[in-house]
This record gives structure tokens, sequence and C-alpha cells, in this order.
């Protein structure tokens, strides 16, 4: 039988990403009803599902609702923790979306919650083929032993862009915007293929108001066991680029999301195409089977706080100029 | 009348970079006399030079010798200060190949010379047409107001190398070895296209024990006015690779100095094609006019000790683990 769902939240997230891939999982989940900030944009979700869905002028009332089995959390950042407890409170599975807090402060009150009912945090970029096969091709030590990796990222968010727009956006509660918002996906894939970040040193700028925050980073990365590396990213650039390259003592890999590639010049060159999958469809997948009772190893709080971490120590590093211990951030109350 | 010049160290430099590019100078320059660690080795470079050439067994004879006009230092690195000086209290004019010295603080004590006869140091990045290009689109304003670059450098030097096998350099007295024998190279150029590094911070590795020092960095750079990047490179890596690339408001330039090219997007593609020289006959030229009395702006002193300033706060700050202000390294004592 399939997971009725209560959708909370009718942006961008849930009408372009989760949607479609919500529609490919009909045997497993059933969208049932809907809440957002206001009433008629939860109406034209509803529309846009079609067929019979509630429509709820309260988080509260969609969270007690006998109709829906779990919950779909796609609201501003800020939001995240309080809706999360809710949700654990009312006993129902949830999956929200990333970052899993406005601060890894906030994120870390989700460490201790009452009751039992999956938390799920939905980072797509864990289920993303080129990432999980870079990942594999590392492991299988197809370039050696790392030594060094640069991670390029530049964004061509113009004014225009739908992501800008959003109101919750222009003016953030969350740490560094648009940084810590995209930031975390890159850490969660890094992470994957190359594993957790010790320390992180960087430079930010703000140099376009109306990305809402500081739009230019560069952040040094210690990983441990000799493997150092550097994340570039800047919002608002001119051409868009999202390009990992990694040395190892063997070979070179190089991945690019855009494209959906990998490169491995070792002993010769070879180019995998990964499928361009977003990730969502494997995403609400691993959810379904969360609630069902596997474990919860791709969406769980703790990797959810590490990617934020890693990004926030890269941010206080700019700001208060001296390298963060990744770790230091992460003290439970 | 040709310039008589007394070749000092008759090592890689001498044979394989300067003695090329002196060939094709020979109404400007004629080497007259020489002078090596070993007399084998500076009589196996005047065969090399042919004609009639002096074979002396110490730097002072060469320093003093009526036949000799201007000196040619490719010493180790760390010898430079003390040969330059002793150029100096000769008078004779010296071209000394970089880094200036083996640490900015030794750098530092060439500011106060005795005499005045010239001293050059030989930066041939100054002179590579890839980078005054690269330099001459930006400040036409090509890309509009550079935000972020990314430096990427990957040196594929195995033990067999050339450099590595060079005594001096497996056990180096000059900061960082490698890092800042060709780092200073990156920052001349990176300093030509982009102005002056303000601030560093950075990580630094050490992973392969025949490369004398660090082998694998990761610099942040503050520039002032905004613009923030990040200088990457590992030596002893399986591939090689030297790709600068900077982001603007207005579009990107992607310098590859192997390839000797220059990409620029910005309101549609064009891609230049520059000349390979490596700089080596436009720097002697330039050396011939300084001596002939021009101002001396691309081999001077302080443009050398600013490039070496800046490789070493990245290396002191990975080190120390803080930032590092570059010009709180040049303080005159």
């Amino acid at each position: 039988m399939s997971i009725r769902l209560g959708v909370v939240g009718a942006g961008i997230a849930s009408r372009e990403l989760h949607l479609p891939a919500l529609m490919e999982l009909k045997d497993l989940f059933t969208i049932t009803a809907v809440n957002s900030r206001t009433r008629k944009k939860a109406e034209e979700f509803a529309d846009l599902v079609g067929g019979k869905i509630k429509v709820f002028d309260s988080y509260e009332e969609i969270l007690y609702s006998d109709d829906v089995d779990a919950i779909v959390l796609a609201v501003p950042i800020a939001l995240n923790p309080e809706m999360i407890v809710a949700a654990r409170t009312a006993e129902k599975p949830v999956i929200c979306e990333k970052p899993i807090a406005a601060s890894v402060k906030e994120g870390l009150s989700l460490l201790n919650l009452p009751g039992n009912s999956p938390v799920y945090i939905a980072e797509n970029y864990r289920h993303i083929e080129v990432y999980t096969k870079a990942s594999e091709f590392v492991r299988e030590g197809r370039i050696g032993k790392p030594i060094i990796f640069s991670w390029l990222k530049w964004v061509d968010f113009g004014l225009d862009n739908k992501y800008v727009q959003t109101k919750w956006r222009q003016a953030p509660k969350h740490v560094g915007g648009f940084i810590s918002d995209g930031g975390v996906h890159d850490i969660a894939a890094l992470r994957k293929i190359l594993g957790n970040v010790r320390e992180v040193s960087g430079f930010s700028e703000k140099n376009l108001d109306y990305l809402g925050a500081e739009n230019s980073v560069v952040f040094n990365m210690a990983l441990g066991d000799g493997v150092i590396g550097n994340y570039s990213v800047v919002y608002g650039a001119p051409a868009s680029l999202n390009r990992l390259e990694i040395v190892g003592t063997e070979g070179l890999l190089r991945v690019d999301k855009d494209e959906a590639t990998i490169e491995i010049e070792a002993h010769g060159r070879e180019k995998f195409y990964a499928n361009n999958s977003d990730g969502f469809v494997e995403e609400f997948t691993d959810f379904y089977r969360v609630i069902k009772g596997q474990k919860n190893s791709l969406g769980s709080i703790r990797e959810a706080i590490l990617d934020l971490a890693t990004v926030e120590a890269g941010l206080i590093s700019a700001n208060e100029k001296r390298v963060v211990i990744v770790d230091s951030l992460i003290v439970e109350s």
C-alpha cells in the first residue's frame, strides 16, 4: 500500500523537483494533502498534482490528519528544525529539504529528538550517479591514493533566476545564503568521494547585493591522510561550471556535474557517462525504504549536519580569519 | 658593441634556458667567461658555447676579470644574495635567476645594496606572451571586473626529472622547495594579470619524500577590491596542467600555460594563440636595455621579493595555521 504524503511548502522544490519524482513513484507514494504559506499557492499545487488532495491552512492540521502517513517539508531553511520536531512529536515520518537548518547550532538540536519516527534529510547529491560512481572509482584505487582536489563551481544566477527571486533567499536567515544552500550539496558529494573534511580555511566576498549574502568563496580543506584541496564558488557568474578534479598518485579523475561525466586519466584514458538523474527518484525511494524499517544512512541528521558544518566552518574562517576545525562546531549541548 | 658576459653556474638553467636565448642575441651579448662549482662542469659549458671562453676557478676572478662586463648568476637559490652583493661591490651589472633568495628575510637585505650597477632578477614569466596578453585583456575590461580566480597546477616531476635530480633541490635551503622555486613564476604572472596579493591562507602536505619539501599546497589569496582566488599546486603528479581561470562580472578568461592559449568567453567566445616563447630572449633583451640605462621595471628586486613573499606567506600560513598578510613579511630592517 502506498504511503500517503502531506506536502508542506508548495514552492520551487515541491513543484519542480519533488513532484516529477513522485509522479514516477506512484506505487510508493500518493500525495493526499498540501499546506503552504498561502492557501492560493497550496491550491495551485493541488491542481498541479490532480486528484483528490486536501488543502490545509496550517502545518499542525496536516501533521495530525488521518489522511497523511508521512510529511514532505520544503520550506524556508530556517523553519526546518521546528517543523522536524513537530513531525517527530506527531510521530509522522518526515523527509525535509536541505540544508538541515539555518546554522549548525540550530541543526544540533535535532540530535536529541523526542519519539522514533524517521527523519530523512533530502540530500539528492548522495543519490546522483556521477558522484556515486566517482566515489566507487576512488575507493577502487583507480587513481591510486588521492593527494589533492580542486572543486570549481560557477553559478550563473542573475537577478531573474527563480531561486534568486525567492523572498526568503533575498534576506537569508541561513548562514552564507546560496553558499550554504548550494554548498551542502557539493560537500555531501565530496565527503562521499573523499571522506570527511577535518579543517577549513577560507576567504569570502560579497560582490553582488541581489544574492543576499557572500557570493564568492574560496575554501581550503584538509581531509586527513595527506589529502588537501580547494572548493571555490562564485554565484552570479556570467557562465556555469561544476567541476571536481582529483589528483592521485596514479592518475586523475575529473567529474563534471553538468555533463554527468567522469574522466579518468591513469594508465590510459577513459570516460564514464552517468545517467543525468537529479537523484530525487532515488532519494524518495530511499525514504520509502527507511519508513519501512531500513537503516537511514543517506538521509541521516548526522550526515546533514556534517555537510552544513563543513560549509559553515569555511564561512566562519573567512569572517574570523582563522582555520576552523569542522568537529569543533559539532558540540552537542 | 656587445656586452661580454661571465656566466656563473653551468647547471640546467645556463645550459638549457639561457644559452639558447643568448645564441639568438649575439648582437647584444657574448659569453666570454664561465665559472662553476667544478672546473669540469665549467669546461663542458665552455665547449658547448664554443669560441674563446675563459674558465675561472672562482666567482671573484670572474667578477673582476677585464674580459667580463656583466654577470649571469644561475646558482643554487640560497647563494643568490651574497653573489648579488659581490657583483654590486665589483660594480658589474648582474642578471640573477629566481627566486631572489632562500627566504624573504634574506631577499630583503638586497633592498639596501652598495653601489649602483644594475641588478636584474630573471623572472621569465614577466616576459611570456600568454601572460602579457592575459594581463592586457583583463585591463581592457574584456571580462568586466574580475571576481574570483583559480590557478591549478599539476607538475609531473618523477624521480628521474632533471630538476629533481639536482642535489641542492633534494635538500633545499630555500623555503618550500619546488613550491617556491616554481611558485614565484606563477605569482609573477598572477600579479601581472590581477595585481598584488594582500593576504594568503594555505594548507600544505608532503606526500613524496624525493621532492625535498612540501609538494602539495592550496593557497587562498585575497587581492583587494573584492577579488579572491586560489592557487593549488601538486608536484609529483601523474599528469601535467597549468591553468588559470578568472571569472569576471562580464565573462571568463582561461589561460593554459602549456598550450600558450587564452580563451575568453564573454559576449561570445574567442581563443588567442600566444607564441610559445619561454621569455628568455625577451628577458635578456630587457636586461641589455637596463644595462644601457633603461628603468628596471620587470626585473627589479622589489618585484622579485613580492613574488617570493606571496609564496612564503602561503607556506607560513600552512605551517602556523593563520592568515598571513604578504606585506607583513616585507619589513625592511
